[in-house]
């Protein structure tokens, strides 16, 4: 396939599922449940604009192995509350202290700290009701795919990576920490969110091994860009001001290999992610242009 | 019985318990598992001398329909987790800003905003992959139960009750706001404990419908004695200064209905649970035990 053709096929498929999670996630967090104002702040985050990259990488796991991920809407969009919380509470005053997000004011500044607080435990919390409701699944897997959705955005994953980054400001951090952090802040929920669609679509062990290997390499990648992003990006185009790691003196794969250092090993992270599907067919085509699409990514 | 008899059942049952409780969750919240700022963070507001009356009720409930609560020490946990998090997420200077909390400085007095904040969305998912790993039950059953103590935690219950708190600060709430307030903040998780322990031990559906009846009638009394302890209670004794409502011009039933008429309508709800209660017998006797000690607690 020529580059055109692979863009138009992840952009088709990117939008398709888009529009699914959307309804999906409007049906989840419904108005009449619960009361208007923690409604309002929960629903101004999770509708403001995100790429959805979790949930469409679950379900493009399920694909490549062989199921459908339309069938896992409501595992799907718990991953994306989950990210969607963690986004409000890093924002925080008490933590990066962001005003912008996606081009748009952050919860806590419409909101208030308390109530963005509140509406990021709503979020976390309704990730968990949400996906426990996931029909068609043999409870047994339902519970292993759920439980390991919360180790990875716990304490032991996205919550702890976030806690020693935080710890971490305005500290020389060394190239270990760095690595620990992103993987645990960034690099679990990935993993957890390709293993869950695998696990899911009953993938074979072997399937398995391949897609976890290629989540940890696609996690690896994307964190790299993302650093690169905060050098070279456009406040336009990543909706949030540049350089705010470097304000926040933070030690990023920049700051540790320079920019073309970063550039090397973001490329060899993908060459891995692609060679962990070798095995498998066109199947497959969606997370291999994923992956491609990271590293030439300006958003 | 007499009283004292009571008393001495009731304070037996709850030693026991509360020390299986915190064997427990010294176990499901590990030291290697995670980076130790957090793991300390969370340890410290987790250890900080709770009651563990939700766990306690979730044991007893099941115990009353005939199983046996310390066989479901993971969803009791569970609880106990969430109830955690969301104290130290109340305490938060964007929120009821309260620098103790049973004696003891608030999470973020030691750890500060950011990591008080980090340490409940940790305790929070933690709360999550616990409860699904609760062995010898049937996986249908063990979603039903987690998803409702989701539903019971999140916007609809517990946070949506914190959110409409928060708004309401310095404002005139009725009566009706206030209920609303109480049996979402605290009503809901207490339904929920009740509510899991009788599902976990397969309560019949005439048990279940009682023990629910119980739960709300338990949850108002609770609500009305704390909000008269906020009076007539001492600091030395709760742990953390009195008063704290009416400095914040809050509507309690006390403001509302004054000590006197509180005193009576909590009277009132206690009989309401007895009475719910009217079909079981001494398997029942915790339960009795504990809405009894509830009307004359000081702390």
């Amino acid at each position: 396939m020529t580059a055109m053709t692979k863009q138009f096929s992840l952009s088709h498929y990117c939008r398709q599922k888009v529009s699914l999670l959307e309804e999906a996630l409007a049906c989840y967090t419904p108005a009449d449940a619960c009361p208007p104002i923690i409604f309002e702040a929960m629903r101004y985050s999770l509708f403001a604009g995100g790429k959805r990259l979790r949930p469409i990488m679950l379900m493009a796991a399920a694909d490549a192995a062989g199921g459908c991920g339309a069938d896992y809407l409501p595992v799907a969009c718990g991953l994306e509350m989950i990210h969607t919380y963690s986004l409000i509470h890093d924002d925080l005053p008490a933590m990066d202290n962001d005003d912008y997000r996606r081009g748009k004011l952050t919860n806590h500044k419409i909101y208030g700290d308390g109530m963005a607080i509140l509406a990021g435990d709503g979020l976390l919390t309704a990730a968990f009701s949400t996906m426990l409701s996931q029909p068609n699944v043999q409870a047994a897997t339902l519970i292993n795919v759920v439980k390991e959705i919360a180790v990875a955005a716990g304490a032991a994953g996205m919550v702890g990576g976030q806690a020693v980054d935080l710890a971490s400001a305005g500290q020389t951090v060394d190239a270990n920490t760095l690595k620990f952090i992103h993987q645990a802040k960034t690099g679990a929920l990935f993993k957890a969110a390709l293993r869950a669609g695998a696990m899911l679509a009953n993938a074979s062990p072997n399937q398995l091994a391949a897609l976890t290997a290629y989540a940890e390499h696609f996690g690896l990648a994307f964190q790299i860009t993302d650093d690169m992003l905060d050098v070279t990006g456009s406040q336009d185009k990543i909706g949030k001001p540049v350089g705010s790691d470097m304000r926040n003196q933070k030690v990023t794969y920049v700051t540790l290999y320079s920019l073309d250092g970063a550039k090397h090993l973001a490329q060899q992270a993908v060459d891995n992610a692609l060679l962990s599907l070798q095995d498998f067919g066109s199947e497959a085509v969606i997370l291999r242009d994923l992956v491609e699409y990271l590293i030439n990514r300006e958003a």
